[in-house]
């Protein structure tokens, strides 16, 4: 019975393991930015392991490499994946461990003498992280025609090197068209690079949906002038200005509440010394919500706090807009199918949206699509210490197996 | 008749400009930097000054240059004097003034047949900006003894080069004990370098004391992590608890009032990243007042804010003094000397604090001492367009003359 069947779990840690060691770091982790020699030594690595499960292999044009194990019938296939790219500072599961686990399950099915309906793939996307080239979730973003494939090429790394360039260096600029094959539904295991299940000790996330991301810069422009000969009531303080809109957004995500989160990580201060009130202030906000008209709202009254505030100070200020992204909700019966799976397995769980970005976002655009997270110790990722434990590792790729199967089983 | 002695403005102004050709910058301004050969440049054409006045030349060990014009009796001297020395893009004015007003009016009493009572005198002061050299207002200080002259020509440059080579470098390590001369009275003429006397059309500050400085620097250490997948309530935002001190700090200044200042000019966050909440901050506030009692009051409304601030973020805060000045107040007699000559004169007038730290602040700890401003546009100094106008230049002048004059002529 297909419900009896489990993952290899020794192997598909191990797996992960020797991905680690393509770019390993001293010290732990692993550096693969897309398209290097690193990246090219991952990406063997997995083509190889591809090829050892009699995987028929599709490149694209913009690198995505998918792995297919053909179905009874040639009708549209069922996805995994993610991405094996990492940060300059990365773990062993961010995106590896979507891509290992899908392997990891068409090597149980392929023990157990099962071949599904449909074909079942496992795709690994170009450059999720975005380090080297902009944008991020790039395959992906191609991959769903959001992006023009043309664009995504000619992006520059710092060197002036091109994606196109890099990719043909490496051996993988393939030729087929990106999007271009049938996809019934995708379902991407992924660690949740967030606190929550750790902390809350829950062993399966069933992730609801991706928060919509906006991203604005503010420049504050005020009058440089000495600490201690300028009147409070002459001053016009870039400084006072940033830190006042700081402070009001944190206390905005509390005023829209849910899951409304905002964040202010960069600011940078002109000229920047103890006894010169600051004349030049760029700083950015990250707001993100699940509900799109809670972040207008959001945007909205940011906007209106930080014209108010700067006229108040008399300091002027310019936005621009880096980052919009509309929130992704989830197919509905992945998501049950995934939560009903964690509780007959008898896994804990809950549901949750991501507060990051991932490939799956742009699947939702092509077919249903899905995501299931195991939880990360600390919460901590894109860092050398990033870790999950091997128990969390497998359970996941159990629920992966078992949705994938069910989803691969059905008629057209 | 002494009340109608004015000095000659036009050859004030034309010194200015002279001395202003030695580290002269493109585009306007000047560049010299405590003893280098810039500064030897500008020191020079002041000692080539003093001696056609035939003035007594005495050089120190902290390379304080005074020249004295004997006065009919051996008595102790009133002296003259300010800075030459600039930050690395200066005006003409800031520090000179004060000396080369110093010069004018000698050369003015010298032409009418004066020969005063006292002795008078006119010191410039080594490394007033303490931009190569730390602490600033070095000369004074070690002229005062309250800093010691071993480590203040000790003091490294950021090339390793201490005070002390880099005054022998250029001839200016006297032989004289700093302080080692019976000073009666100390007047320093010098621009206001804020924007008060210019934003009212006075013409005359009368500077009743020197606001007491307090600069701390607080280190904030919180938890760096992602910006979607951390939920509000599990944040240690570093950041968050530095835009609060500085939303604080000008909170503060209002609810203290009176001449209290506050700003927060530096700060410094890391990671830095648009998408990472900030886990270390680097910040300064620099609390000015008048009045100690109301400083240290501020001083510790500001500790308390900050820890409790940091406690509810459950982020860890270490802070360190890096200035403590005591205000200091004027000589009575002075200001009211100042006061009554800018009325005689005609002026308009006004009392107010020097938010800047000045030469006469220690000459203030040896004997009583006082300071004229005069306007400068738009509050504008440390600036190469830092300018004053030359009937405020003039003006300033025919004060300062009068009060020197004054204070010259008693008796012992």
């Amino acid at each position: 019975m297909s419900h009896l069947l489990r993952i290899n779990g020794q192997r598909l840690v191990d797996s992960l393991f020797e991905l680690g060691r393509c770019g390993a770091l001293e010290g732990g982790g692993v550096c693969r930015l897309a398209a290097t020699a690193e990246d090219k030594a991952g990406r063997d690595f997995v083509v190889a392991r591809m090829k050892a499960l009699g995987l028929a292999i599709r490149i694209d044009a913009i690198g995505n490499v998918t792995g297919i194990y053909a179905g009874e019938q040639d009708l549209p296939m069922v996805m995994m994946g993610s991405h094996i790219d990492t940060v300059a500072t990365g773990g062993l599961y961010d995106g590896n461990y979507g891509v290992m686990a899908g392997l990891e399950v068409i090597a149980t099915l392929q023990e157990s003498g099962i071949r599904p309906l449909r074909p079942i793939a496992v795709t690994f996307f170009t450059n999720e992280e975005g380090v080297r080239f902009q944008p991020d979730m790039m395959g992906s973003v191609v991959f769903a025609g959001n992006y023009p494939l043309e664009a995504a090429l000619a992006a520059k790394d710092r060197d002036g090197i091109t994606l196109d360039e890099a990719l043909s260096a490496i051996g993988y600029k393939g030729k087929h068209k990106p999007g271009d094959m049938a996809v019934d539904s995708y379902v991407e295991l992924h660690i949740e690079q967030g606190p929550i299940l750790d902390r809350e000790g829950t062993d399966i996330g069933v992730v609801t949906g991706v928060q919509g991301i906006s991203w604005c810069e503010f420049t504050l422009t005020g009058v440089s002038n000495h600490a201690g000969t300028t009147p409070m009531a002459m001053r016009h303080d870039a400084g006072l200005v940033a830190a006042k809109i700081a402070v009001f957004a944190r206390d905005l995500a509390k005023e829209i509440g849910g899951h409304q989160v905002s964040t202010v990580g960069h600011m940078t201060f002109k000229p920047n010394l103890i006894n010169v009130i600051p004349n030049h202030v760029v700083m950015t906000v990250d707001l993100r919500n699940t509900d799109n008209a809670e972040l207008i709202r959001a945007e909205k009254r940011l906007k209106e706090y930080v014209e108010k505030t700067a006229q108040e100070e008399r300091v002027t200020v310019s936005s621009r807009s880096l980052v919009r992204f509309n929130p992704v909700i989830f197919a509905e019966d992945i998501v049950t199918a995934i939560q009903a799976e964690a509780e007959s397995q008898g896994f804990s769980h809950r549901c949750l949206p991501s507060g990051a970005g991932h490939d799956a976002q742009f699947m939702a655009s092509v077919c249903p699509a899905g995501m299931i997270f195991v939880p990360c110790v600390g919460g901590v990722s894109h860092n050398i210490h990033e870790h999950t434990k091997p128990a969390d590792l497998i359970a996941g790729g159990n629920v992966l197996l078992q949705v994938i199967l069910e989803r691969a089983q059905r008629a057209a």
